[in-house]
């Protein structure tokens, strides 16, 4: 992946951008190499069910770091950052309904609420791309598909639903390779959860996505599917709880973790 | 390991067995294959804290199984169970001091606690017996060393404290295979975390434990250390808790899950 044009290229550094808005993008492609977090806040009496769904479900739900209530740093994994602020944009939802898309969560924070940092998938997409894997959706210059499987995540507390998974057709050729370079990376989705039969976990037809968009099938390509990180908002969104802040999608969190720090073997 | 003579292989036989108390003893060698876990029973007003340390020390704790207030039934990996009866030996423990070491903790048993699984050496040291590495402390049938390092766990909430290890001998033409075959199992405790330099991490005599048993070197075998279970407990007795139940020494909860079940790759 090649580093986003006129920005600094660690992290700190970005961040900091950020937090003067002065970069407000997507986060593709910036600091490559670098672990990107999706973001989800909730208040502190539902995060212990929150992070005990988190636990039984850990390939869409990979926790990178979690913040306790009445902290803003995430110090484990971005050290100096602010969470209220380094995110180039944020949504905020009431009782699961979209109440304000901003660039700065300052004047919605408070001392109770709890943050959870969760894995994405650009590490193991590095890793595909470095292994000679290559990703349709770069190629589209569009998003990954994405659907609702058949699949159901392992309750906790109030926390339920189907697990989403992301599709990416790859080679015959190259399917025992894409298992091998992303099962190095369990914190970030880790191993495909599906090869071979969608039906069998509830996708009619993979050309026809139910969230992002649709990719096209080359000759010998076959459809693989990983468990995805919008799985934990979809299952904590349904639960409508007071108060959910998140990313806003595509505009993540930048730790200062380098992909192989996530990596095992 | 062989299997303890006059015991069923299968942990739902072996567990019906510790019910109805025709089984107390350790479980050491007891349904081979299948995964044992470490107990420590809390009130669930400090569950978010300790399930929040253990994610952020995942070698020395690594969660198997988390079960809510209110039940008894380890649901994912032995359903069926009862955490209350199916282990052969408790311990229970009154703002840190032993108060009891009983076979059945029905009697102590609110609605408040919160019960953690956690992974333990068993799995990882099959897997070095099967790549042909001696275990030192099978051959002398003593327990293994361990040792109160300097490496401070990163805390959460009011669970804070050193790391503990345990110590094994092993040949300096084995190294590099022990770290291999304990990588595959991160979910009970995964690969070593120091080799080379003891004092480096707080040790000045690998021969002299600071709990469990001396164990005797051979030539050419250094000291390799892996996080230890007992670090979990540990921490969680320095907070002195209002009730916190554990597993009695090496009488272990025995899962439904094959030791393969908990491995990466």
């Amino acid at each position: 992946m090649t580093q986003a044009v006129g920005l600094p290229t660690h992290p700190r550094d970005v961040r900091e951008l950020i937090r003067r808005r002065d970069f407000t993008g997507i986060t593709a492609g910036v600091s490559p190499g670098y672990v990107q977090a999706n973001l989800a806040i909730l208040p502190k009496d539902l995060a212990f069910d929150f992070l005990l769904f988190c636990q039984r479900n850990p390939k869409p739900c990979p926790i990178i770091e979690v913040i306790e209530a009445g902290k803003i740093e995430p110090s484990q994994t971005a050290p100096g950052a602010d969470i209220r602020t380094d995110l180039p944009k944020y949504r905020v939802y009431r009782y699961g309904e979209l109440e304000a898309e901003i660039e700065d969560i300052s004047d919605y924070w408070s001392d109770d609420l709890v943050s959870f940092l969760i894995g994405c998938s650009y590490s193991f997409e590095n890793a595909m791309l470095d292994a000679g894997i290559p990703l349709r959706h770069h190629e589209q210059g569009s998003n990954v598909s994405m659907f609702i499987t058949n699949i159901d995540c392992v309750p906790a507390g109030m926390f339920a639903g189907p697990m989403v998974v992301s599709m990416r057709p790859v080679h015959h050729s190259k399917i025992v390779k894409a298992v091998q370079v992303t099962s190095r990376f369990p914190n970030t989705h880790g191993a495909p959860v599906h090869i071979g039969e969608p039906h069998a976990i509830g996708v009619d037809d993979p050309t026809q996505p139910h969230l992002g968009d649709a990719l096209a099938f080359k000759d010998g390509e076959l459809p693989v599917f990983w468990a995805c990180g919008v799985t934990p908002q979809a299952v904590a969104m349904e639960s409508k709880p007071p108060l959910m802040i998140t990313h806003s999608p595509g505009h993540m969190f930048i730790t200062d973790l380098r992909d192989e720090d996530v990596a095992v073997l």
